[in-house]
């Protein structure tokens, strides 16, 4: 067996609908990882389903490399509010696992005493800072747009917890007041506006304007445009999708000021499940910042790159934070 | 001579019209203080009369007490953005002042090389953390209600600088995209909501809606209400003075909880010129939190609190960042 304590960890990356496993060396190669759907079982107790599917994996994946599911350390991240002790206290994509004490059951399940749970944005961000786009910047923003947005902060070159761990829910800032419902129970939160769903959101309403006539005829109606419609449709060069991005990217640069005039955070590396529209909206929210940003000409110049990890920088971060709190 | 360098250091917080200067002991007492107009003199060189001016406090309170003034660790507190070596990038209430290198003038002035420059919102957030307020809490901010709205955070129990020195420019959140015009050039920060100048705009908004019946008759019109006149008849228990600040309360609660959501911040130090509103607002901003904070009911409560400094806090707290920085 090789010395697993010190050279090899488990991350996985708890989403919605399914959860990634990778098996990572210290120096950031991904040597395996492994494709499991999230399961949601009302009917069991708190995150038991869940904890039975990421043992099954971190049995598999250490199998396949001669490592024990026992020695390796795990991190786990999930979406949601994750306490500093590693306990879920408020998980609305992951109801099931809600409360959840996963470094027990995984401790009751392969007898490991290493697991340590983080929320998916801080993981995100620990990734880039590690092995990724935000090597060596020691004030930088992990932006993750997917359903949602995520984020994770790091401040002084260390990722900013917050009092209970809860920081970094940067997709819950309001940033239109009594704006657009969000599922948090608020209303103008930043990812209605410029997350997956945000756009989606600014797809159908453009469309019930009038505003997307291309894209209405090709979904079968108006009411009937999707996000997936405008970003391959962008990506042809049509000219009402790439206007559509251009207004995302507008709400993307705004939430982005405003974490530059509280963090004055100068590079934010843009991560999650919409890189394609990403790529289209990054040029714009750059040039956008101009306008929206306290005292621009000030500032040294803010940089927005892409995650250096993709969709993979949850799992990647989540076996960081194992090498960091493993020691 | 007393043993300055251990036990004595001079704070100046520079305001856009008045200058407080304070002589204050290492373990928090206040020993003389001093305010002086803050020149406005845009013929001479950048920061010259404002080094004059804070050259003679540093001389006259040092004199009273028999201390050398160029002995005397030095802190000033400037609104604006400080870079983190001291210079001033960008000061829109002192123009005057715009990339004056204070610390090279007060050495020509006093022959004193330990004079530190930093933000005045950073300040009164050290005093707070040092001395006040927010004493042994690892994450909180310093809510700094003026004309605008400054602060200053405090994270995994340090000031939060950012990349250049700039973080903590809260009032410059954008809480209504496309909202009310600000000084920044943006639209929509926070200040223009929540502050004195948000009070008064407010206050104009509601007078020519008809909403301040009572008010217009004293103020002599609808169009000469003014923000005193709301606080000075809500101390009288005016019930439309009461309903406006109610819903300035709801603004500083929004931004309140734009902070939450970012930095897992569970305590807030509320200060500044509009402490007498802020004795209003504060009781209903934090009911509004449970409204408008995400996850609300998992977190452990969040605590609303006056500064223990009062409009003293950004002179006391430039002198804790002199005693820090003169170690």
């Amino acid at each position: 067996m090789r010395d697993v304590a010190s050279d090899i960890a488990l991350g996985v990356d708890v989403g919605g609908t399914k959860s990634l496993a990778v098996l990572m060396t210290r120096n950031g190669d991904v040597l395996d990882e492994l494709t499991t759907p999230t399961p949601h079982d009302p009917s069991r107790a708190a995150g038991e389903a869940m904890a039975e599917v990421l043992a099954g994996q971190a049995r598999e994946l250490t199998a396949r490399h001669g490592v024990d599911a026992a020695e390796v350390p795990i991190g786990i991240g999930v979406p949601g509010l994750v306490r500093r002790d590693g306990s879920l206290a408020y998980a609305p994509n992951l109801q099931s696992a809600s409360g959840a004490d996963l470094p027990s059951a995984l401790f009751a399940l392969l007898n490991n005493h290493s697991v340590h749970v983080e929320n998916d944005g801080n993981c995100a961000a620990l990734a880039e800072y590690a092995w990724g786009a935000g090597q060596g910047v020691d004030d930088f923003v992990m932006v993750t747009l997917g359903t949602g947005i995520g984020g994770g902060l790091i401040a002084n070159g260390e990722l900013v917890r917050g009092r209970s761990g809860f920081a970094g829910e940067i997709g819950h800032m309001v940033v239109e007041a009594r704006g657009a419902p969000c599922h948090c129970g608020g209303y103008g939160c930043w990812e209605r506006y410029a997350s997956g769903s945000g756009l989606g959101r600014l797809a159908s309403l453009a469309a019930a304007q009038g505003r997307l006539p291309t894209l209405s005829v090709r979904a079968g109606g108006p009411e009937l445009v999707r996000a997936e419609h405008v970003t391959a449709a962008a990506a042809e060069g049509l000219s009402e999708a790439l206007a559509l991005l251009d207004e995302v990217a507008w709400w993307l640069s705004l939430g982005i000021s405003n974490l530059v005039a509280i963090m004055d955070a100068g590079h934010f590396v843009i991560g999650g499940g919409l890189s394609v529209a990403a790529d289209f909206m990054v040029p714009s929210a750059t040039t956008y910042l101009a306008e929206l940003v306290e005292g621009y000409p000030s500032r040294p110049p803010i940089t927005l790159v892409p995650s250096a990890f993709g969709v993979r920088a949850g799992a990647i971060g989540a076996a960081a934070v194992a090498f960091e709190r493993a020691g």
